[in-house]
């Protein structure tokens, strides 16, 4: 079921408070966008939830915060001032500036994942392509890091950079963090933030931002051990999956494995951490997040476009409206950070690892969650347009919802609405997000939270205060089956809890 | 009780896991600072508080989420580009540049909370002040905004701006919440995150930084009407005040006085939604965050110290290791920054008012707090080395701990970690942060915990399994007191969550 493109999702991002331009009312600018009432809730429970399952529910991740701008020398020593950068296209007379790989995709219909200046040189020449009737020079490389200057004195080393990854907050703390945290192998260390890229050309809505924020995760494992946590359920984890081999064949054929298979499969640099953690995840962005398995595939980096510090690198990409693109990455970064930090500051990064009694510098494997990637992926598969409804209904997970619930007193009277207020309140202390509403008529008021994914609608009607066997219970509403109930007035805050923890379910109510 | 200097809480805040220098391996960089894994909990707890209290619970306050890069027209409108500067000091020979008003105070012993270029030359030429033996330059304006350039192309027009406030990702987008919202006013939008300021020289701990987090509320009301939330309860909340006039004579000597003295106070440009905010904050600094009463003073900025935008401003200092200073800030901004944005982006921002039937543009009070300013007096205010026990006591608020409660399996025997890892994840799951430590002697563990702020340890020893009258009863221990009592297991999540919200007393179990 296709139903929106991309410019249709942004317009009905905007109208409900989602996601505006930055700075709109100036035009705009290309690859910044601002998070209005419904999005900044929506991001928060998306982060909530990441943090709970993978930080506060596990004893082998710990969480950090750094700074986004940072001594200038980590950036030397990960290769980034050296290596980061797209392959960028100049037009000879305006000088105007195209992604090479998206100009050569778009002009001649094929992948460029594998492609060096060389090739895209090549096919320039050979295709005669031109922008606006204009010839190009040279490929060059475009550095993608924003740079600024820290201090008042402007000299060479006064240049910083804002980061185009958070994992390298998180390399030069490898000790103090696993220090503090008295770690053993293996272990995690993880951080949400933002990161900046100065892309050339920004497109598809939040697909490809300049700013944007990631959750990663660095796992730090003796390479010469197994992981004792990927049981057989885990390698039973099922999904669709594009190989590199199909690529180089120029295919999009996918095919359904497991991560058993995966493992199996000798050809593969895909060790037993990189399997735990991908099922982990895979399991997670289906089950946790609710993201519609045929909606989700995993897809193998082919080795010409592996990052310069990945030994092997697995995404899982989403059927976005302009297809399938990459939403969440794991690449096997062996101990290439650690080792760079090691030797640009001299600071010693091994770690003794109790269980087989040696000193090594750990491999690591990094899950990298795009979170307005996943934002998007969330709004765009739970967005439906409900012919027989007559509105648009979001089926966003209730733990994700903006609100958790809304709460309705029938009519504008103060008997009603005083209860009303009590059961909002209630409901808020208990840490659930309560929208009130007491303008329109009831069925506008469904509408409107359907249409922003409100799982649950309470309405306080006179049935509530008057005698008869309804007294003291109000109506709950379902956001997906419509369906109705009566409930207690003192149990809702225990059951719209447990709704919203989909412990129990609406229909055994 | 004065205890810890600047360096010996940032050398407690680096042991314990809060906060490091970022990029210490590389011997850091002046002004950014990384959040290790109790910092990160500490910030989240912070901001969550604050995210509850003034949006969830309230129906005129609305969540937003602005870029940090955004239009550079919103800084050419809001008066950032030609005023946000600081004064700065040139040496003759060897260029060093040195924060005129910090040179003077620090010489000279004496405020510059007024003074202008002219007044710094003056007093220069005056006392014949050098730095380290060389003479200096006249005065200078030095623009505290980071810069970058975006887009491959460097133009005049590809220079942006890292946001100095929060602030101005509020103001251009005041229509657009204010619809998708359907607000009428008085109403708030706000927003929690980084800003930037080249800062000429950093200091502190985390007090100046160059990269910090802020909280900020713009709330839009209409001058011509009175807030009507502003309780007489509120009208008696009580401060230490410094007022101008003091400070002008030169003076630090506080008096006591009411939210209400001061609306009364005919010279104080001071109306009742500045009264109003004034008085909901400072009672929450002071109860819900839990700061000691004494160690905060309100202080009236003098008129020359005003920002280009103010037309009033009220800081609540915290009394830091070096002294009372801003933790906390609000300015009426009157319609300052709408009408600049209405004026250079040639958009309407006015506002009809249903209460008076007028369309006007609203005027703004502005709370900020800056949220590692915060974090910071919060960790101080709760330090105590309590000789007794012998270890260091954090006596922080148990909603705002890093972990709320700490579970340890008296020996390290299955039959009683089995035990404690349920209670574990059933604490988990009920959104209670809690801690899983089995090593070491249970003295050891509650002095780890104290160090760190756990209000509640819980200890699973032999008694709760041994047939006997604690069969089935876990042992909870008051961080503040010391003191135990026996619960039963099924009461655990209860009365942990009812402790940590701060509904029932430990005493009365």
């Amino acid at each position: 079921m296709s139903k929106l493109n991309t410019e249709e999702l942004a317009s009905f991002c905007k109208k409900k408070g989602f996601v505006f331009q930055a700075g709109e009312i100036y035009g705009g600018l290309s690859g910044f966008f601002d998070f209005g009432p419904l999005g900044v809730e929506l991001k928060n429970n998306i982060k909530r939830k990441y943090w709970k399952d993978f930080v506060h529910k596990r004893e082998d991740v710990f969480g950090q915060d750094g700074s986004i701008i940072t001594n200038p020398k980590v950036w030397k020593a990960s290769g980034h001032i050296d290596n980061f950068a797209d392959l960028i296209l100049t037009t000879t007379k305006t000088k105007t500036k195209l992604r090479a790989d998206h100009f050569i995709e778009d002009e001649l219909k094929i992948a460029t994942d594998s492609m060096n200046a060389d090739d895209i040189n090549k096919l320039i020449k050979k295709h005669k392509l031109k922008y606006n009737g204009e010839d190009f020079e040279e490929v060059k490389n475009f550095n993608l890091m924003f740079n600024t200057q820290v201090g008042a004195n402007v000299t060479s080393n006064s240049t910083a950079y804002l980061r185009p990854e958070t994992a390298q907050s998180i390399f030069p703390n490898f000790r103090l963090v696993a220090d503090v945290s008295r770690a053993s192998l293996p272990f995690g260390i993880t951080q949400i933030g933002k990161a900046y890229r100065n892309e050339i050309s920004p497109r598809d809505f939040v697909f490809r931002c300049r700013e944007f924020e990631q959750i990663e995760m660095e796992y730090f494992f003796n390479p010469n051990t197994q992981c004792d946590i990927l049981t057989n359920e885990l390698k039973k984890v099922k999904f669709q999956f594009l190989d590199a081999k199909t690529q180089d064949l120029g295919k999009n054929t996918m095919r359904e494995i497991t991560i058993g298979d995966l493992l199996k499969d000798k050809s593969k640099k895909f060790n037993s951490y990189h399997a735990y953690w991908f099922a982990v995840f895979f399991k997670w962005f289906n089950e946790s997040i609710g993201l519609d398995y045929k909606n989700l595939r995993v897809r193998e980096h082919t080795s010409t476009e592996l990052s310069h510090y990945s030994d092997a690198t697995f995404d899982i990409d989403y059927n976005f409206p302009m297809g399938f693109k990459e939403m969440f990455g794991m690449a096997n970064r062996t101990d290439f950070d650690l080792k760079a930090h090691m030797e640009h500051s001299k600071t010693k990064m091994e770690f003794f690892d109790e269980k087989t009694n040696t000193k090594l510098i750990p491999h690591v494997i990094e899950p990298t969650i795009g979170v307005e990637r996943l934002m998007m992926a969330i709004i765009y598969d739970s967005y439906k347009d409900d012919k027989d409804r007559g509105n648009i209904v979001l089926n966003i997970k209730p733990s994700l919802s903006p609100y958790q619930v809304a709460i309705f007193p029938l009519m504008n009277k103060e008997e009603l609405t005083k209860i009303a207020k009590e059961i909002h309140n209630e409901l808020i202390e208990s840490d659930i997000v309560s929208f009130y509403d007491k303008s329109g008529s009831i069925g506008k008021r469904y509408a409107r939270q359907d249409e922003i994914g409100t799982p649950y609608c309470i309405t306080i009607d006179y049935e509530c205060i008057e005698d008869g066997k309804d007294k003291g219970t109000i109506t709950i509403r379902d956001r997906n089956s419509t369906k109705q109930k009566r409930i207690k007035i003192e149990d809702v805050s225990k059951i719209i809890s447990e709704l919203v923890k989909e412990k129990i379910n609406f229909n055994k109510l």
